[in-house]
């Protein structure tokens, strides 16, 4: 398996379209401005789709789910039989991402690239098992080449279904026990800052355990320091499978001039290493949301980004990006659907 | 006509449904308080409700409009024309709010409590003028005692349909050329506060208009001064119709154990109000978002609010409220369809 793939080029945004729904914007019956961001999502969003009024009425969800080596070191508030047990909680449709990809009539589609408590077959989830889990990167590498390649083929794939069915918009979802330790590692490796500053409580630890997770990842930084300089060295040596799809599916999205709404920290981290790969992936990435993990913040910084929701959310699995949907929805109606001054007849700014 | 109807005490909130709710969250299979403000949000409805499991499946939104004799001060960057103009706009669905609506399937009602420019009859607007502008404020009171109480009934009477309607949920939006004018100089009376603080650009004034608007308010607050203790005197100097329909409608919601959510700066001005009036009227209060209008803050923050938005709207009509209505469906769809942990079999936290 290669990763030349890699090195396409990322569509172009459509500047025309970009133009005309910005004229457009400035006819509606509103004091210029006064719909806040809503006016500029709907002007990037034309921009993407290529057309003077965009739409977000196909949604596809996908999740990607994997178990983390590093987990053993204790650095979850959960164990790590829930990655499993997710992944069958997401097919029978009882967790949070099941409940609004149901209310947002999206495609909701899990691909499980390898958990230590195999769930088995599942209506909806693609099976793409890469190995039980990564390899303890406090020891050693997370992942071998091949397993690296494969991971990020997955997201690739994933797009590529999504684009088969005519998305407006793809989300990213990630489950796996552990991660929020590998993604606070990567984010520290391409970001050249400490893990005191960007490990956090995921799930649920307490200060005494954000400490010590911090201390694995140092532990984890200075054992791989010299594989710490390309992004897919990173990725590889303290990365997870769910994150190395998620960035292959945002590169692949962006070579295929698709939308994509990135949720949490663990989807800005993998966004980050994406753009790392390929600056231009950044024109196709919308975000969502500021969770309540402290080192995300620092993450959307790195990549110019202002989300649309800060509610305190930090549960994963594309819920936060999901629950900014509507929110793109509405900002296409809006858009879309408005009178201008002069079919409505209103007078303008004296 | 007289004001003895607002003496009556609000309903009170459903302790019983509150604290299911609350233990409800703690069973569903994500780490505890993982989905930030929807949860609270859930609750919350939930106690206004007086059901474990609450709904915001019908939503009545209502704007009230009228015109404004201060707008005579030059104080607002769009002719007085507008009021009414912006009328027919919402009766024909080309105004912001109507797209929201109808995107919503929420019941549009508009108001008219009196406009220079008036419309006329139209669908959907329930005429009820009171004169085609209230006085001056920089000048004399803005209303007789007698128009204040017409003004407020308008608000109640609003309520009482929507409450026939089983309405889930009431808005209130407002339209008003000068009207932040108005709501300013109100905030100002009942914070103590300058206009030089809460005082902003409205519909886009530069900066030099808006120091202007600051000194207008001025003039009527030392000129009001003696009057300008009670809330309801405060709402009869410097208010306007639409502001005191808005803190009735409030106030009789609260009475009918209705849940509200409040949009922006006008709107929350006119909550304001209402609290001082009976301060129950708290409990009955959702907040959509912080609006872009620098005043909005102060006025939040003494309401004691954590608006679920903060995306740089300042439109006025209702709009950030029905923006932000998504947030409370899906916040009930979580609360009520995710499986807890015992039913999807997913391990609880180490």
């Amino acid at each position: 398996m290669n990763t030349d793939w890699l090195a396409q080029p990322c569509a172009a945004l459509n500047e025309t379209a970009r133009v005309a729904a910005l004229a457009r914007q400035g006819q509606l019956t509103k004091p210029p401005g006064s719909l806040g961001q809503l006016e500029a999502l709907a002007v990037q969003l034309a921009a993407m789709q290529g057309m003077e009024r965009p739409a977000v009425d196909r949604i596809v969800i996908v999740i990607f789910a994997g178990d983390h080596g590093v987990a053993v070191e204790n650095v979850s508030a959960f164990p790590q039989a829930v990655t499993g047990e997710m992944v069958k909680n997401f097919a029978r449709g009882g967790a949070a991402i099941s409940v609004l990809a149901n209310i947002l009539n999206a495609r909701l589609e899990v691909v499980n690239l390898g958990t230590v408590n195999d769930p088995g077959e599942w209506p909806g989830v693609v099976r793409a098992v890469i190995a039980p889990a990564t390899a303890n990167f406090a020891e050693s590498p997370a992942m071998t080449e091949i397993q690296l390649a494969t991971a990020l083929q997955a997201g690739c794939a994933a797009v590529l279904r999504a684009k088969q069915d005519g998305a407006h918009l793809f989300i990213g979802g990630e489950m796996g026990i552990a991660n929020t330790t590998s993604a606070s590692a990567i984010a520290c490796a391409l970001l050249q800052e400490s893990p005191q500053l960007l490990a956090g409580p995921g799930t649920g630890l307490d200060s005494k355990g954000v400490a010590h997770k911090a201390a694995v990842i140092q532990r984890a930084l200075e054992l791989h320091r010299a594989n710490l300089v390309q992004p897919l060295d990173v990725l590889r040596h303290v990365g997870g499978f769910e994150i190395a799809a998620l960035a292959g599916a945002y590169l692949a999205a962006a070579q295929n001039g698709m939308a994509v709404l990135v949720d949490g920290f663990i989807s800005t981290v993998a966004a980050l290493t994406a753009v790392r790969i390929l600056p231009d992936v950044r024109n196709w990435l919308l975000f969502a949301h500021t969770s309540a993990e402290p080192g995300h913040q620092r993450v959307l910084t790195a990549l110019d980004a202002q989300p649309m929701l800060q509610i305190g959310m930090r549960l994963g699995e594309g819920s936060g990006a999901a629950t900014a949907v509507p929110l793109l929805q509405l900002a296409c109606a809006l858009h879309n659907n408005m009178a201008t001054f002069a079919e409505a007849q209103v007078s303008g700014k004296l």
